[in-house]
């Protein structure tokens, strides 16, 4: 017999640009079961299913639906919250009072372990019950995957970014730092460079925070390629560590602000930007130094977007609900890269995608540490999408002085 | 008869996103007439001017020109060189030397006055010469002009930046401050309002050069904002000054950086949003508190621009062009609203355009100075270009708690 109930969506973690579009895949395919007597709609995570704000999906038009898959950040507001298994207990418990039978949480590797303890809990006290997690994050750190819906649409901002700098900073040259998000993985930090197009177009040098950061190793970059170019340009993930592996952010502010899971509040400062800006300006002499942090831009901007990201993060969030109620199973759904380029969704473990994290693979990374390979370059080109603008120069013959 | 002889064309001050339709405008317009022998561009600026940095536009292909005008930030590259007598002198010799009878310089109200001061140089020595100042300027301070091209695209970039900020804010409530570019004027700081669509969307506070910034009432703002929404979006400009007009950012540092205009460095540095972020978390004891200072991003990115603002930058070049090459005539290029919405271009004095800048009229803002004017939002949508993108949010009804 069929497992006949409700179903639930929500949402958690940082926002994305096509996060919606997982909700609305997620939606509209529930939709076509008939042994799916609702759908609801937690607001603001896992913290609403515990208090039991649930609104009925059920009850949005189709066209609604839709304009909502293209507008940024989670429709259903999201939570920091790091569910324990008391916290998941308790979501239990709320799941069973409403008869939900089906629950697809939209997020992270934190989410994908959520999903795991709750789907225990569910078993534990023999409560038929089917739970997926869909991946999403613009950090592109899950396991298993290839890449994570929202990270194209990211890094076709950062490079969109990184384009207009160099073309900025080509007219009027200086130094440039612009700093990334990204607090493990330099995958965001790496797409700086997917805008490059001529040989000398910034950024110069990346660091991220696979390679340990120090002092002397930067302003020796940053003075060789100020001497080569005539102007530099860097991206820099806030992530970035030194040798011991303690965030430099830490090194510069004393009262550090952490969230639920213990982690150093990176982004939201422009502090790390101003401190390497004024390195560079004191150790090197040189006197145009600016910096950005690209800060909350970066994961929902509105009007950049990937259009594969766009179609990848509809289709998990279609496919997690075949797994749940075709095969009726439990788990994460994962986009594998096939040919060129193509991918296939499958479901995975939730304990392999679950806390822990992937960072950038060292073919991604250049020798010395602070630019990336053509290899990366190949993996990240098809996820931004389609149709980046490329920028183009003048190519007129120099005319002949007169006077000197 | 007829004066005949070389074009040179040259960009000036901060670049944009539409500068290079100026340029190209300018460039084809030219092409058509016959007594023009030669055009040329300058390379960074006037600088390149005394220099004899030429190239030879009139070897680039149409195409090529087609594509350059569609890529922000000065394709000739730029200067902030502010020229005075003894420089423009020197720039009249060089221009004698090249036989160079048309002068067009793309840029602000300094560029205004260079080509002012060139023009009066070549007639105290008899050298039969047109110039003509083709306006630009993201800040939209230019006498005279109802707006500025680039002020269109950088409004749309801040617009778009702030909805996204705001579906984020929205999801993940807290403080949210956004330091936007704009010296004098609070043209493109007003631009933030520009993406609210719902009755509680952010910003909801902006705070302009054009009003005295006190500690007192930012903080009393902030508190009744975060009570009445839980949240609270803040745009403010990075030119704001307290009521002896001393710039806020001066408070803050000791070594300021000055340009070649004796202007203080106020972009690419955090600072000025790391202080009010500080002061909003140390006073209200509001935990999460982020800011951002959007920078370099705003002026020359990659794929944000207004399709009005490119039409109307394309014509201002084509039209100094009509004022040298038909008319005969010197000045600066402006652009006129007319109707709802249309514009007309006309030729000022140089003198009434150059040097001195616009401020935002009262009537755009607020009384408790704190926010734009429904007056404002008529002047500048327009302004922003077509098919902005509409957030949607859901609408579902919520469901009965069962528990609680």
């Amino acid at each position: 017999m069929k497992l006949e109930g409700k179903v639930l969506i929500a949402q958690g973690g940082g926002p994305t640009a096509v996060i919606n579009q997982s909700l609305v895949g997620a939606v509209l395919e529930a939709r076509k079961f008939p042994q799916v007597t609702r759908i609801y709609g937690a607001l603001h995570g896992v913290h609403g299913i515990i208090n039991e704000d649930f609104i009925d999906l059920t009850q949005e038009t189709e066209q609604n639906l839709e304009l909502i898959a293209r507008t940024p950040s989670s429709a259903l507001l999201t939570t920091r919250d790091k569910p324990d298994e008391a916290y998941c207990k308790e979501i239990v418990r709320v799941l069973k009072a409403h008869d939900i039978r089906f629950f697809f949480y939209i997020g992270g590797n934190d989410s994908a372990d959520t999903v795991r303890i709750v789907n225990e809990e569910a078993q534990n006290s023999d409560y038929d019950f089917r739970a997926i997690h869909i991946p999403k994050t613009i950090d592109n750190d899950l396991l298993v995957s290839d890449h994570t819906p929202g990270y194209g649409s990211a890094a076709r901002f950062v490079a969109s970014a990184f384009a207009g700098v160099n073309l900025d900073n080509r007219a009027l040259p200086g130094v440039y730092i612009g700093i990334v998000m990204g607090r493990h993985a330099g995958f965001l930090t790496a797409a700086a460079a997917m805008g490059q197009k001529y040989d000398d177009d910034g950024p110069h040098l990346i660091y991220l925070p696979e390679r340990p950061f120090t002092q002397e190793k930067f302003l020796k970059d940053v003075k060789e390629s100020y001497e080569r170019y005539g102007r530099c340009i860097i991206a820099v993930s806030e992530g970035i560590v030194d040798e011991s592996g303690t965030p430099i952010i830490t090194q510069l502010t004393e009262n550090v602000e952490r969230d639920a899971h213990g982690n150093v509040q990176l982004s939201g400062t422009g502090i790390l930007g101003d401190l390497l800006a004024d390195l560079v300006r004191d150790k090197l002499e040189i006197k145009r130094v600016r910096s950005d942090t690209f800060g909350y831009l970066q994961r929902s901007f509105l009007g950049i977007v990937s259009d594969v990201d766009q179609r990848e993060a509809r289709e998990v969030g279609a496919k997690a609900v075949h797994f749940a109620l075709v095969h009726g199973k439990d788990g994460s759904v994962s986009i594998n890269r096939v040919g060129n380029y193509a991918v296939e969704y499958r479901l995975e473990r939730l304990v392999d995608v679950a806390r822990h994290t992937k960072s950038m693979p060292d073919s991604f990374i250049n020798e010395a540490g602070n630019h990336i390979t053509d290899e990366f370059r190949k993996y990240a080109e098809p996820l931004l999408g389609t149709d980046f603008p490329q920028p183009y120069r003048v190519m007129a013959p120099k005319v002949e002085k007169i006077l000197k």
